[in-house]
């Protein structure tokens, strides 16, 4: 473990952080908060973080190498600092008054889940909802990735940060220019969230802060909204598309965007897992819209298919904005949409979930094994846009897949511990569900009409942990417990 | 495929469970069960079962030699084949009209399921309970290797049909003789049987009846009940406490007992699979009854112990009796159950569900894999027994879990497609759970209170696919879906 090199990315997280959070600082002005202690929140926090993040980055480590391990162990550590950190201002605010709650608020934030405890969010200061949402916006793209996009000197060793904040089983193959890479990504990131604040507030209902309030909610596919009716409170058919379209858009691969800008149209297009993502999206919405026909949720074929395209895009892209209560859904629908929870996005979009490819690994693997029980003798690769996988990968992704389940059960296990007869078994199953694929809402008791609020301190921090987790896929944050990983000895 | 040998081995099967069916049809005279049609129904059924099967077992096959995927595909067949004679009775008596009802109860005896479409048991003749009873015991230590215990002649290629039909990731190591260790399994087994039988009956509020019943639920870890109360009707410690040690004995592997009576009792008890099972039965049920204690819903410890360690049995052992309806107990303890359900009893019982050793094999792969992913260059090998598990054993159990996850997801969706709105999403994952993992009983509208008689066709039928698929651990049925399977040439 270098501790001197944590000890100055640290740091130069806890200055970014700073300057983000000095634009809703400058909002407690702007919007007037005095009552709410806001300016004082965010100039508190602000004050603290440069406070501990300049020595660390004045006093630059002489060796900055670090091996893969190093790498995660940083992310993590990373991401617990950022969390605990951004959580202050809700806390000194007022505005939430219980630590755990501002944590597991500011978790759901940056792992871009949007799960919230707050009942109404509609009396928090604008400048707080203002920042919450932006944690979406931070997280969805990676903050080290971000790190590595402003910083002057690109370090060969970074590759390991990059690998374990970007999600999905594989960094794609534009990796070879490390800070030219973080750069374009996250000026992609930031066109295409422009963008959607520009189409969102063409819409007469929507004003500019409720349109870059969603904008980061689905550019992060994080889902927190400004409104307890979250994008139901529009009632617009427009914005429904044009996020339903945006959320598609946010959960496919950042590196086809990347290839169509230079122009390698036709390549981007042929991408297997972009294939199967909206194939996936398509057969859910259809099935979900003739599910709601039958069971007369909705009397035409028009609405049906509005509110199934909405909820399935929000599901699948992990975001969990609502405009419809789907808790209260036919029983095919909340399966149909918790299964979407478990897919997921594309790897190397700001989705969660266990990623659209490598549930097709999954599902090939399966094909081939069966194969191979049947005729032991013969041999079939696993192909992923047209390149065999490596039996190493394929391992990987099964491994992968046997954790996070067993994650799941033990939440879910350890979620209905202490809680009160009124928390029923789908409530957890889907609770556990939402929060380790970094969805947001769930069934039952926190439906999309309802908050985390009532779960107790415990689960609330299972909960967290389970966020966590899932954002930066299990292995950063075990790492942690491991005590090799911290002899001073890299 | 090897059509002749095929047909000789069914043919076989017809012939013996028209003898197993002889003892019922003398209980429809001992019982004077005329008003029924029953002695109609169990008579053209064994009239039947004859006319097919002596022809068949006439024409002796010259070449008996199968592969591995001939064996599996006439264990498949064998018991689709006796799931619809053995419904025939319950349909001809006309005590159940509907035949996919039939088959339902017949397929959930033979593969010790235990699930009933029955709303009202009581009313039934007794000689169909007792048949439906029967076919529990039956399926329990497996129609093939009766077949081979009571064959005249061995045949070296029938070690493809136990492997097949005994449940677990690997067949023990007594297969050395394999006419000799079936005649041992068979015998211990019906030892057992006789055992608890005669327990049973010393209980003065259980007559000599009830005590078949269930004697053959237990053995085969069925859990068909002769009382809409299952065991819960007797109120009898006593009972409780026998049939709660029986369940267990009857999931533990049945090479331990084999070890005992040839004075091995030391190995046996050795065995690292039975300490995990026991284990996670005491942890379990000391769970379930703290948290029955803290919500109130049993006054006294003794009380709670009573009823959780039975319930943790039935459902870890996959029987699915009941003492209480825990259907109504608190989240945490349904969610232990659910779990239980999956793990099940260990490899080379009667019992369903993963098998305990497969879940030793992923949890400490699932260590080894966070081992290696910390310290890439760290050499672990798993183990169990001291002695080291394959890379191809690891894998295979791997991916039998995955599929069995797919399997449980695909059934939940297609569970939930065409049931009304009553059915809820905990019905429908605990009814594919139970029905799965071999259990019998699930929560919400399925609950040990509760029949599975309001469930659609479609979705009895999945839910009968389930039941198979769990009993012959998967690889069985789905050979029968390819195509190479069916060429003559074998």
């Amino acid at each position: 473990m270098n501790y001197r090199l944590t000890a100055y990315i640290l740091g130069q997280i806890a200055v970014i952080t700073a300057a983000f959070m000095l634009v809703p600082f400058a909002m407690t002005f702007g919007y007037g908060e005095y009552e709410y202690n806001t300016p004082l929140a965010f100039g508190v926090t602000i004050g603290v973080l440069l406070l501990v993040g300049i020595p660390c980055v004045v006093l630059k480590p002489k060796d900055s190498s670090i091996r893969a391990r190093g790498g995660f162990v940083i992310v993590a550590l990373a991401w617990i600092c950022m969390s605990v950190f951004g959580a202050l201002p809700f806390r000194i605010s007022g505005a939430i008054p219980n630590f755990i709650d501002c944590l597991f608020e500011t978790v759901s934030g940056f792992t871009t889940t949007g799960s919230s405890i707050i009942p109404n969010v509609e009396i928090i200061p604008k400048s707080l909802l203002f920042w919450r949402s932006m944690t979406h916006w931070i997280g969805g793209m990676g903050v080290l990735v971000f790190v590595i996009a402003v910083l002057p000197k690109s370090n060969p060793a970074i590759v390991h940060l990059l690998k374990a904040e970007v999600p999905g089983p594989q960094f794609g193959k534009i990796v070879s220019k490390l800070r030219f890479t973080a750069r374009i990504l996250y000026g992609i990131y930031i066109v295409l969230t422009a963008l959607e604040v520009v189409l969102l507030v063409i819409d007469k209902n929507v004003d500019l802060f409720d349109s870059f309030i969603h904008a980061f909610g689905t550019a992060g596919t994080g889902g927190f909204s400004n409104y307890v009716d979250s994008v139901g409170h529009f009632d617009s058919v427009y914005v429904d598309v044009v996020i339903t379209v945006f959320m598609m858009i946010f959960s496919m691969n950042f590196n086809l965007f990347y290839f169509i800008l230079i122009g390698h149209v036709r390549e981007a297009l042929r991408s297997e897992e972009l294939h199967w993502m909206l194939s996936i999206f398509v057969g859910a919405t259809l099935a979900i819209t003739v599910c709601l026909l039958v069971n007369n949720v909705y009397a035409t074929f028009g609405e049906a298919l509005r509110y199934s395209a909405f909820q399935a895009s929000t599901i699948m892209s992990t975001t969990g904005f609502a405009t419809a209560d789907f808790a209260t859904w036919p029983a095919f629908a909340q399966f149909a949409l918790v299964l979407l929870m478990f897919i997921g996005g594309s790897a190397g979009s700001t989705a969660g979930g266990l990623k659209v490819s490598r549930v097709i690994i999954l599902f090939k693997n399966g094909i081939r094994n069966f194969k191979k029980a049947c005729s032991p003798r013969s041999f079939n690769t696993v192909r992923l846009d047209g390149k065999p996988v490596s039996d190493e990968l394929s391992h990987s992704v099964s491994s992968y897949f046997i954790v996070y389940i067993t994650i799941f059960v033990a939440s879910c296990l350890l979620v209905s511990v202490v809680e009160h007869a009124t928390f029923d078994f789908t409530t957890h199953i889907s609770a556990v569900a939402s929060c380790l694929n970094n969805v947001g809402p769930g069934l039952g008791a926190v439906g999309p009409l309802y908050s985390y609020a009532d779960y107790s301190i415990f689960s609330k921090i299972v909960l967290t942990v389970d966020m966590l987790l899932g954002r930066l896929e299990v292995v950063p944050l075990l790492l942690l417990f491991y005590p090799k990983v911290w002899s001073p000895a890299k």
